[in-house]
């Protein structure tokens, strides 16, 4: 992982992204949009060799296991993120970009050869098997009240329980799995398919782009060998920390692209489109909302990069990542709700990517933890803060 | 139509509404849910059945011609909103509602008989022509700006034009439609199916349960006989301010009783979930928001029932249904957005009926005028009422 | 109290109390803005003869003993708080309004005929003294936390402690005073000014036209007669009730009636002032804001009416009257911002009105409970709800 | 003026200015803090003393006519306005700051001598003759509208007209004024007092501590000699330009600093304060707002460094500033008014300075332009990129 950045690198990379989305992807992204789940396998497999071809398949890792460094990824994924279709073609998006970021730093090299290269080079997908159905009183945003269990039998591990949310289950050729131990809670690399790993039904959710859905998953006495634990067992919640960080700034890039996408499609329509004798955007009523994304858009990006830059010193960033994940949900929904607003009855139909865009990131302010779990964490670190202030 | 609200009845009908929701429609919801554009005819057809046999079809015109004062319809909509299956099962959901009350105070006899009739019965569906396609400049909230055109041709009109958004076209067997004349807008019945009103395509939309979807309709030669002009030639937008204010109050109050039944659900959610060790609701961070939702609530309510009550004192209402439109359409939004975020996870599924209630909720801010432009005549009328005070 | 309302003679005691605050009281009311602690006494004295000559002195109580219903009193107060001074001149003013309230329900004729008589007369002023020090752990919004002690001696009581914010002690003849006794709180009639209560110093507020300032109070051995026990021993709570609901009503109507006066400033100036080639009530930017405040003012008025008409019927609507004081609160400060807003540079003047009604209204957010410590009971209230709903 | 940014030097100097400020100012604060108008001339006099010789007087300007650049200022600022009457002292205030910014880029080497020196050495105060009477259609937010004139008489001119919210015009020994001349506006140094610059009175604003005061002025035939025009003849706006960016950020510095303290004042009390069993920093219903803060702070912080950025390369980042105003006079209104109502009764009285801090702060959506006029430009600025993206 870099740790200092090369901003004309990063340029030079994003320009390229960019260029291949305008040329290559956004012809296809209207047909893409109709197709709950994701877009279809063929699709995607023929733009993503056009993608290798151009040099721009996930351009966040320039070569094998060597990452940008966090503030770099931003620039470039914001380029990526201009197009949802874009995204996934490009393999930057969740869960896999999360899943090769931990892999390269908590994976033995050979569970790296076997689980990682795969990713990277765009010929496989993952899977993130944490979150545990609310209805049944599961693991959710309190990691605390997690259920599935990882019991040793032999030099195996039998793990059951019950998972939800699980994005990209079905197509996916390794998952992560979190599961609790007499250690603690414990991560898992498992083959997939597996017969114990059983998909119960792909969830309708508000987003459903996401290749693969997002799955309930039943885990019935689904057998690991010991070699696939990755790391340390009863060190989970750690890697879990440090997939975290990352994986908020990321999704904040990504939508952040997304949205800026979606400001350029709603200005251009409201100075084209006139009412009461004046195009839309020469009312104040419409301007200023535009003028508020604006400031919304460089404000997350502002954000972002200060959060990415404080990972890039190699602290965890908690705190800073969560603020960053916080103020871009919000920032962002904002903004694509004003789009669709300012486009009136178009900004409601699917004929426009901006409608697509307020549903997606509808989710973003829950994915990654609601905002109020975060606030929930940030006000007992200002309450820290400020009793070791009073003691000094 | 009732110019004096009668509480008692109109309790009583909305008592009878909720129960028959309770028992018949709430069992077939989920399957509802999933159909784009409006629920299958055969199962709509069979409750529709049920719900004539209960006595509650056509809840707000208990005789033939005779609304229910405004007043009475927000109570007995706000009831039978609880579910938006229910809505249009008890043949109370746009733009059938809408115009049942504009034929009910424009058309002649004849025309009542032969289309009014049928749509209070529940045996037809009817449409409303009026916008048109944003991307060819027609026009939306701005009425001025109409292309549509209907030319004298003997004793009948020929009506040439584009309109989009046109809510229930498939499946209408009238529809009430909007054309220039020389003498100026011009309202049409016409029946349909008919060859010169070509359906291009369903819009997507973000809502999608409305019966018969929203269509982009073109007018191709469209023959009107001259005793399908509703009302006078050259009247159409007066005819149009009749519809708008009821129109306006409807959406509120059925959108209400979808955001209480919304709220309910939520609040059911935060006690029955947990995390950091106690329910969801006791959390501040949920509950306040909670909270929020049930003023934002009782405000809608409030300002429906004020702008019902100036309607029923003969009124056309203009401003008064404006300012309730608008602040319900905002509270409402917010009220779902909550309803969503409290329940984490679940309430970007379609599992919940709370994720479709705030996709239908985002069209509100649009439908029936986006928010800007009530905004845009208030403020005229604020200006109107500063000259008129300082002229004094 | 009357229990029914007639509007035909509320809004004609509204009428009366308009006029003379247009005739008697806007003349004087920029002199009165500069004045901390309210106007002069001299200036306060021969103003509020004329009110009495005029017939409008506590309009609220037509004869001794008799209020309005609270609907009524709503109506009434609305047009009072039209002038800041003019609340204070016409004697419905905080916290003798609520204390004339208090003392007609719980006191004894003997003790009405002593403390009640004169106040409703405008002969005299009065105090509350239960708010304490936050500094020193005293009792603010949780009545629970409350340290001011009252213990028996013989026949009287001796009281000790401290207060804060007791508006109006300065010039005071009596005040309501809770403590703490054996029996649980209590509440005590004290003459005043009274050796044992020593006024320490006049907080500076924010608001600052209350007459007599907001004080800071220590209670040093207040010997107070045992027929000077307002209600009954250990009862203070329970009457704290009977308080609460009415006195947070009146706020709304008062400072709802201020606001109302703000907006019609501010409106007026944005019709006369230009920039940028039009007035700025043609400027969407600033329209808008006025739009805002329309609705703003019409649902606080709305949800205080709805809260007053089950006060009428006879329940102490702890609920209701929560409701709408965090909502009203809430949009006044709204309203008063945007009336700061529009009027630019003039608006942060002393120069108008507004200036003033901002300020005061700042503290409605808090005065009677700040807006969390309600939300915090009505989540509560919720939370019971649901689950008498799920056992059912 | 530089323009690389020597991280370590603005770092330690905003270090000294803290340090100076907690052992020398802020025992000073409350006492200041009750005088309208600024702080008492003796009590200043003193002060500025001791930050003389403290070496942190007029800090950002470390020697003559070298400033630092707008990155470093921005980080000076925001420690200096750790405490507004720090502020004041160590000669960063409003209007002096901003004037010692044009005089050492616009006025001749004489000038500066004459003007500019005694500034920088905190011996002289200056004022700013820019914004004209509302009441009377004086250029306010639209300069075009200004109606102030300098007229050529001989080597001199001759100055008519009347200014408003002439901040600091009271003690000022030097005036920056602004009228038309035939050839366009023109600026003009103004010796003060001036016989013909008569200062009507100083206008009571929410804010009051600016000292001198903001001034209502009349120009009575003001006389100025030829080589006082600052800068050239009709060059006027393209100054006030240059003044415009830079006056912009500081604001939005300053205050910053102001809240970060307010935020600090109110953190230590939630955690300190105790309600319904647990310090108030422990109900979520505080807490979240306490982190509202803490990202609003911090998205201030960094819109204000990335425009002071763009100023740094030389452009005048019109929009950059005007894009950070915005947001940060927003953001900090928001800050201000979370520490008021966590602080609850405390918060509205000037015990502390939170509710000193609140009130400055309201003025700053309007001082500077009012967010509505930014808004206004930012739009404009939005169509135009429009247009060329469309047209190329």
């Amino acid at each position: 992982m870099n740790t200092t950045t090369d901003f004309k690198r990063a340029n030079a990379i994003a320009e390229q992204v960019k260029d291949f989305i305008r040329t290559e992807i956004l012809p296809h992204e209207a047909r893409a949009r109709d197709c709950e789940h994701g877009p279809n396998e063929e699709l995607l497999a023929q733009l993503r060799e056009r993608a290798r071809a151009a040099g721009v398949l996930t351009p966040h890792i320039p070569n094998e296991g060597g990452h940008l460094s966090h503030r770099e990824i931003a620039i470039v994924l914001r380029a990526a993120g201009w197009s949802p279709l874009g995204m996934v073609v490009l393999n930057v998006a969740a869960p896999d970009e999360g899943n090769m970021h931990m892999l390269s730093r908590v994976a033995t090299p050979a569970q790296q050869e076997r689980f990682l290269a795969p990713l990277i080079e765009g010929r496989a997908r993952s899977s993130f098997f944490m979150t545990e159905p609310a209805a049944e009183g599961g693991a959710g945003s309190d990691p605390g009240m997690m259920q599935t269990t990882a019991t040793p039998a032999g030099k195996d591990w039998i793990i059951n329980g019950r998972k939800a949310f699980i994005t990209g289950a079905s197509g996916a050729s390794v998952g992560i799995l979190m599961a609790k131990t007499e250690a603690g809670a414990t991560m898992f690399l498992v083959d997939l398919p597996h017969a114990g790993v059983k998909l119960e039904r792909a969830l309708h959710t508000i987003d459903y782009t996401m290749p693969g859905g997002h799955w309930l998953v039943t885990l019935d006495d689904v057998r690991v060998p010991g070699d696939q634990v990755l790391g340390e067992v009863g060190q989970g919640f750690k890697y879990a920390q440090v997939r975290l960080g990352p994986a908020r700034l990321t999704h904040c890039s990504r939508w952040l692209g997304a949205c800026d996408r979606a400001h350029e499609i709603a200005s251009e329509y409201t100075v084209r489109r006139a009412a009461f004798g004046k195009p839309l955007i020469e009312h104040e009523g419409v301007g200023f909302q535009l003028v508020d994304n604006l400031i919304d858009l460089k404000q997350s990006e502002l954000i972002t990069d200060w959060a990415a830059g404080v990972l890039d010193t190699g602290s965890l960033a908690i705190q800073e990542t969560s603020m960053a994940k916080v103020a871009v949900a919000d920032a962002l929904f904002r903004v694509a709700d004003r789009c669709v607003q300012v486009m009136g009855g178009t900004g409601i139909t699917r004929d426009t990517l901006v409608e697509q865009v307020f549903r997606e990131v509808r989710g973003f302010r829950i994915y990654d933890g609601p905002t109020e779990v975060h606030k929930f964490s940030l006000a007992k670190a200002i309450k820290r803060d400020v009793l070791s202030r009073m003691q000094s």
